[in-house]
């Protein structure tokens, strides 16, 4: 067997075997395969397609790639959550606690941002004192202790996607199914959660613009799940404008104390506690996702969610004085404000506007190796079908200094577009998948 | 600009612009782009295609990568002739020294062979004393002196070809009409002539196989040719069987003078006066094709041609000797014979086969660095359509040892089908495209 029989073959629109993509998959790793040969493959798969049974055996390489977590010291059945990415999504900051609070072990493994989406780690990493480097028995132990643990993704889980990621990012192969599905599913399969609940986005501020294409990539995800032996649901969610009011770190950690007072945005409230509505229906705590959505919102309303929270920032570290005190979360150097030039509806706020308006002003990075600023971002002040009067405030700008909230101010006002009537109201659950 | 960009593009099926081709090939060359960026790129181009316009730049962007030869001190309409390469082609040692002694200035760039087919520089250089290593100007001044030179080609001309076509050799993207013929033009267009005859090969023996392919891959070699101002033709010819009786570099070096003498193959005689009349139609000497053919055929006769040949071996240090007296030609350690098991018709002598079969006899390379054996080949003693009883000799095997030949015939032996009645007999010359 050797590479170049490989890239001829999917050059020709043939089918992997298991052993092929295995050869490559270990000899990427290795080294034994060049680069230019990576690219040259994955360019084939691109444009020749994978098959749904190559995506299932390219995923269980990158599985196999690295550390597989052995999570059976903790009890129960264990519920992951993972979303495809969304500019303002914190949800994994307010679902992870509702569901731990129903008794459901969330041992849950998150990623940091890149790009105009931002990262779970980033977000939790604000609170003044937060760790989220643990090793698996410190992990499991807390789990066990508290039933919730949010730790930073080890470089030893799945190191090919790593590799993978950083070849597709340079030569035009990141947006295909195939490679997304088996990018974010190697992942999760390594992370040893026994029950899945994914949140694909689809609208203009998610990777999969289109529902139909959300939809199919949905699918591919929930059968490389099922196929694995995990439980797994996706849902279909908007992500037109963001999600909830803020988007930057601190500014989203703040939004998200505010859900688990039951104060939070609308749209945030509901997204939260239908994913862990899933969650506590996969971990067995409910029999239906219905019901586990009444488990949820009951967790919200008796406070038991936002005491989960409480308990999951002192056991990291983090200063659980946040929850009553947010000013004590890092405060930002400069602050704009974004007025409205005229009066009417807001008909659209564009979320991928917002959310490389809010990198620049410091809350993303550009570059893996870049350092963020916590404090920085936008508190959106209206939103979607809202009426202004010219002069009314739209945004927040929040940045290190006057010069940065001004240039992210300018960029963040080409998000929002307006109209003499207000927009037809828009579902923000469009699709469960099972 | 930036690769990112272009490939992206390219995926997408766009067609790039001349800009974009070129940062394409500068970057290649300068190391700025790297390999993956490059493998990916050439897989897109593949698989998505590439116009005639998009063919037509990217070779002009490859021959301006390095020296383009100034030929301008050579009086005359020089002409040019090219080989896409077979197995027993030593077309260019008769037809250029034709074209020669019919007054068209020959100043021909070779390469060195690689794989089954063989080069014209290594069979020159099985001349003893045979100098294939010339500057521009001792070039030129032995074509103004005696109308022809034959030199191996300097890495200076087209080095984004080298490149290009080593990341092509290991990533499956060599055989596609665009990237094969804007290799082959962008190193004609770079060697200064004026007119170029393309013999485009068809047959098991070829890298087309199909006389579409070739007919396709021909009419984009000379619309290359034609838009870069030079006077272009295209022959196809079949190469099913060898071209001639013998492959192998000194075996055909005596064959080639056995031709120029008037006492070649049918085949290969027939293909050279082809070939050498178009030539001189080309430069000028003739009105028409036809009228080129008469002259070569007198040349031919007179022995005006094997004057030239002589002259050329002898003003490159050769040894004019080996004219008269083919055994100062490098001889080889063993030999054996090829013979037939049962009797019958040749329907069939698979040209790859015995290519192959020759270069492991050791007159082929397998890779760059490899060295060869001049003396090794086979030399066929039937051609197809030949009736042939049990026991009579098919060919003879040459080869440094006993067990090097014995393997060779072997391999020789596969080539050969035979069956109860002589096959239809085909067009040596296929079609030609101007």
């Amino acid at each position: 067997m050797n590479m170049y029989d490989i890239i001829y073959k999917k050059r020709e629109g043939g089918t992997l075997k298991q052993e092929e993509i295995d050869f490559f998959i270990r000899g990427m790793c290795s080294g034994d395969i060049p680069d230019y040969q990576v690219s040259a493959l994955l360019m084939a798969m691109f444009l020749k397609g994978m098959s749904k049974e190559e995506t299932v055996l390219l995923t269980d390489a990158m599985k196999r790639s690295g550390d597989i977590m052995d999570l059976s010291a903790i009890k129960g059945i264990k519920a992951d959550k993972h979303s495809t990415g969304g500019v303002g999504d914190k949800t994994t900051l307010i679902a992870a606690p509702i569901a731990a609070a129903c008794g459901i072990p969330v041992a849950k493994m998150s990623g940091r941002g890149l790009g105009f989406t931002g990262g779970t780690i980033d977000k939790l990493e604000s609170i003044p004192g937060f760790r989220t480097a643990m090793d698996v028995s410190e992990f499991s132990e807390q789990v066990n202790r508290i039933g919730i643990a949010i730790a930073g993704q080890t470089a030893r889980i799945a190191p090919a996607d790593k590799k993978l990621y950083a070849i597709r990012d340079v030569t035009a192969t990141v947006d295909h199914f195939s490679l997304i599905a088996s990018s974010v599913m190697s992942k999760k399969l390594a992370s040893g959660s026994d029950a899945i609940v994914l949140d694909v986005k689809v609208g203009g501020g998610a990777f999969m613009k289109r529902e139909e294409d959300a939809s199919d990539l949905a699918e591919l995800m929930v059968e490389i799940g099922n196929t694995a032996g995990k439980r797994t649901a996706a849902l279909l969610t908007a992500m037109d404008e963001p999600l909830g009011y803020a988007v930057g770190n601190s500014l989203e950690v703040e939004e998200a104390v505010a859900a688990l007072k039951g104060k939070g945005p609308k749209d945030l409230t509901e997204l939260c506690i239908w994913l862990s509505g899933y969650m506590i229906c996969f971990g067995g705590k409910a029999d239906s996702p219905e019901q586990g959505r009444e488990k949820a919102k009951q967790a919200l309303l008796s406070g038991a969610a936002l005491e989960k929270f409480r308990e999951l920032v002192t056991a990291q570290g983090g200063d659980p004085g946040i929850i009553e005190c947010p000013s004590r979360l890092p405060q930002p150097g400069y602050k704009a404000e974004l007025r409205a030039s005229q009066s009417g509806y807001i008909t659209e706020i564009a979320a991928e506007t917002i959310g490389f308006a809010s990198q620049h002003a410091g809350a993303g990075r550009t570059r893996k190796e870049d350092s963020i600023d916590p404090a920085a971002g936008i508190l959106l002040r209206k939103k979607t079908g809202d009426f202004i009067n010219q002069g009314d405030v739209l945004a927040s700008v929040f940045a290190a200094n006057k010069e940065l909230a001004e240039k992210s101010a300018k960029e963040a006002q080409q998000a929002f577009k307006l109209g003499k009537t207000p927009p037809e109201p828009q579902n923000l659950i469009k699709k469960v998948i099972e």
